[in-house]
């Protein structure tokens, strides 16, 4: 790693010190038009998120904490370093010298490639080595670069907040996984599939970085001004009616009227997802909250039917539920963004407004906000397809018996992978 | 609420893709002078202490952590709603469409109104229903919004910080409702009204986040340069004198000399709470310091003497103490405001630093520190009067006996709304 | 303290009411030229990292989470009050008027003082009272006042993120004072040095908001424009790599493979401290990399091998290993920073680069890189003769029999200074 680093990874403009002289050289008047004060805030708001945020979430599980937050560390600090490089190959490579200038902007890509990587590791918690974490973020972040490449620069779907980017592909790559790796001895572990009190008040440590963050997360890479401003309403808006609808829906599921804890931890969540590709579009305040308002429901009743449907009949386990916070979500995001882009008029967003909002420059000058929507749905096809595709063909590799993964009946527990003993309160 | 944000709210000027042309047409350079920029990284301080920073202090009973993260989290997200509504209807209703256009400054106010409720959460802290919860929570935000709008807009008080249009009203709002909702077989569940190892740790994290971040909530709002910087270094100073005061008081009362948990988590916050109003004035340094000091030693002998006090004569049970952390620091939060406002001089702010640091424009142009001292004053006045009227109102309605709320043997008590096993640890 | 603050303490002239005057007058267009906004947040996360980062990261052990996050909280809070007045002595003193002028600079110097005596309060954690520590911070800042002067304006050498000033400096003065303070019969409390499943959680929050906020630290004073955005990419970069080393030390150096918390928590921060003097030079990706990668083997073989050498040999005790995580990086920051300085040259940095990034300007004009490279080494020197000959002498200070620390076998133990039973699980 420090080898391709030495040999392709340099500084870009405004982290380079002759920033000073190009600062002079174009006139520009203040330090404030480095892009870094622009996207630092919401960078470090990122950077919680997938550190404390998808940590702490997955700490829910009674004998599994350590293997949570500590393997989540593992895939996040190594996807980081192999991100720069793969997305700066197809990012940021200067043509002038063959290397690739890094910024802020790289380290948010960055993060956020590492996001589907751990989103990924949801599916498959507590049943994989973290030899096979490491081999899975490798595969996953090569195939994130290249279809993050495909959907937003050759397609030009737009995807501020990674709904089909990030998400789609993440989960079904997981699931996929999960799939391939199924154990159908994996009852020896049953008991160690649970909660305890306090493990339950960790991850909603995660949940609710997870949430109070997102705005940040939808609208780190959007244009400056607007679009991170609306980014920002968009998602927050959309969270907060996810949180109702979520916990109505839990509450009127169960006889007895009880909240379901795993529930409030994820399905509250579902809204910052859906929302992340049409965050920075005009889907307006009310357009925000029907999506909060339906993903809050779909998640929801996706942790009540789904998630054991196919557990028994698909034999896919998903440890986590990502597949009603992640894949549904962010499906719904995508089929939501091709809508309001398919929908976009001139009216409603001015002239300069549309073009700059779409992006509607250079070679998709005189593209048609209804062709960016049929454009949007193609991206939506292949995050599925590197998402489906992808998993599998790992999912293959790491059923190879080379890479020390638990024992049907070591599952869940982090005694094996971590010293000391392990007298967990019940 | 869909149909009420479809019908009423718009994105302002700065969050909607004209901004572009708008930008171009009055000549504005740089993206930065969009509000968000401003505004976006204390907004996101100010929705970390809403969420983590009131969720988890409230953690600290034995078995009800679930209910205080959780329902500080459904209060929160349907109060953001709601409040976005109520107080864009005084805020940002523009004439010329009917509409409200809100933005980041909308998000910040929403949260600000939110805390009011929470306060008032801490009071009936476990002994309330969600349905309750709901319903006190509409209520008070409509109370909050008109009252914000008499104190700020009608009486022109200055209240950066919220001391009195927060701390004051959410206090006695959440008291007032605690006296009428009193149960006089409350000690059925006493037993439960206690702390565990964990469980103080655990309300440790709200504790911390909330006193790092006041800085931010006491000058998200005030105005761009001086104001917002001056709002941060006196509340920053007036919380590091309360940490030491309270510490000093908790080991002097007791007669070992050993600390106690309850006095750390709350009291040390409450230096934050009094010098909201006076925060973005010229309090200077060592004015902070005296409010911190004082109230440091306030709130740690108010735990001490007059929460039992309340309780056995007053017929007031106030489970997190919030008389001593929110009510008395407000109004003493509101005191200091009016004597600094009174005192203010051109000597010391300037002429146009007076002028600015207190809005004497427009209609206001005339106005008088000692003027201005007043009418801090009388919204001092306006803000109890709702907090204890609104509250006995709301109390009323809250004692039908059709909320649900829990029997007086099951308060504090996890286990009446959540699904699960308490095994809890001692 | 309130009387010096009153004496001496003053707000700046871009926190103070004139601001509006002087940017008329000076012909300021934009309130962003204020430097509270290119700062702010990154006090914020130095803040978080003070509070939350040191007083979680310290409650791993299973008796003394209350102490950890308790003392911490105080040892911060009154520090911050003392370093204002000491720092501001030497750094803003107004010659004027004679008045010290704080801003948000001042906040985020104070908040570094603080961290040194943290770091120190790490190596005797569990072992001495209240009391000493408050002795203890208020000659820790007192040293750190005149050593940061010291290095920085006489020498005139550069350092960041304080990989000198404030990590050498704080490891070695807590590991002399616990070289002074050496119980010999610490056996006795023996049983509680050591953590249960749920403290070690916990104390993942303290490491990863230290982790990810890091770039913030090393940031947070650079100059505007590229240096701060260097800074915070090395100091990413870095950390990512002593992620991947110090998990893969850990499971090479047991026979089992198995990983150990201990390290995880600690040794994965080693790479931010190290490159801290470095951080906004022209370090490259690549060195960052390089420095993380040996800084993440050396901090775990040094919790193997040298704590429980030093423990038995030197008589120093070293509760959590500050001399692995602060000292040894320390020391190999100031190195690569003298290094990275003396190798600096007009091809890599540009003329107008080099004099910006080490401020070559006023009397130190004319100096070289090379001549820069040895005062870095010089004030590496001073900061390690501060830490060590003030470490004995405030040792020797709290070896009086004054100051009520625990008996032998009672270290370790909230239940001496904390009010309430201690049924702590396990």
């Amino acid at each position: 790693m420090i080898i391709l680093f030495g040999i392709f990874i340099r500084y870009n403009e405004e982290s380079d010190t002759h920033w000073i002289e190009h600062k002079t050289s174009n006139n520009i008047s203040s330090n404030i038009e480095n892009d870094f004060y622009f996207r630092y805030p919401s960078f470090q708001d990122v950077h919680v998120m997938i550190f404390v945020g998808f940590g702490f979430l997955m700490t829910f599980l009674k004998r599994y904490s350590f293997g949570a937050v500590g393997f989540n560390f593992l895939i996040a600090g190594f996807g980081l370093q192999w991100a720069l490089l793969m997305q700066g190959w197809f990012h940021s490579l200067d043509p002038m010298d063959g290397k690739i200038k890094i910024g802020v902007e790289s380290m948010i890509n960055a993060d956020f490639c590492v996001a589907s990587c751990l989103i990924a590791y949801g599916a498959v918690l507590g049943k994989v080595s973290p030899v096979q974490l490491m081999v899975m973020t490798l595969f996953g972040v090569t195939l994130y670069a290249v279809e993050e490449y495909i959907i937003l620069s050759l397609i030009h779907a737009r995807d501020a907040g990674g709904s089909m980017v990030i998400h789609t592909f993440g989960a079904y790559y997981g699931l996929s996984i999960s799939w391939m790796l199924y154990r159908p001895n994996l009852d020896q572990s049953k008991h160690r599939i649970g909660s305890v009190y306090h493990s339950d008040v960790f991850a909603m440590i995660g949940t609710l970085f997870l949430w109070m963050f997102w705005p940040s997360f939808n609208s780190a890479i959007s244009d400056h001004g607007d679009g991170q401003h609306r980014a920002a309403i968009n998602t927050y808006l959309s969270l907060a009616a996810t949180v109702l609808t979520s916990i109505a829906i839990s509450s009127l599921s169960q006889k007895t009227g009880k909240l379901d804890m795993v529930h409030i931890q994820n399905a509250t969540l579902a809204g910052g997802v859906a929302v992340g590709t049409a965050a920075e579009f005009m889907l307006m305040p009310y357009g925000s909250l029907i999506v909060g308002f339906c993903c809050g429901i779909i998640s929801t009743l996706g942790y009540i039917y789904i998630t054991p449907f196919m557990e028994k009949y698909l034999k896919i386990h998903d440890t986590c539920g990502i597949h009603n916070l992640h894949a549904m979500p962010g499906v719904i995001g995508g089929i939501v963004g091709a809508i309001t882009a398919a929908a976009a008029s001139k009216d409603v967003y001015g002239t300069e407004g549309l073009a700059n909002t779409f992006d509607f420059m250079g070679k998709w000058k005189d593209m048609m906000p209804t062709q960016q929507g049929g454009h949007q749905a193609a991206g939506l096809c292949v995050a599925l397809c590197f998402g489906i595709g992808g998993g599998i063909i790992v999912g293959c590799i790491l059923r190879l018996p080379i890479w020390g993964d638990a024992p049907d009946n070591s599952c869940f527990d982090d005694d094996i992978y971590w010293e000391g003993d392990f007298l967990v309160f019940q």
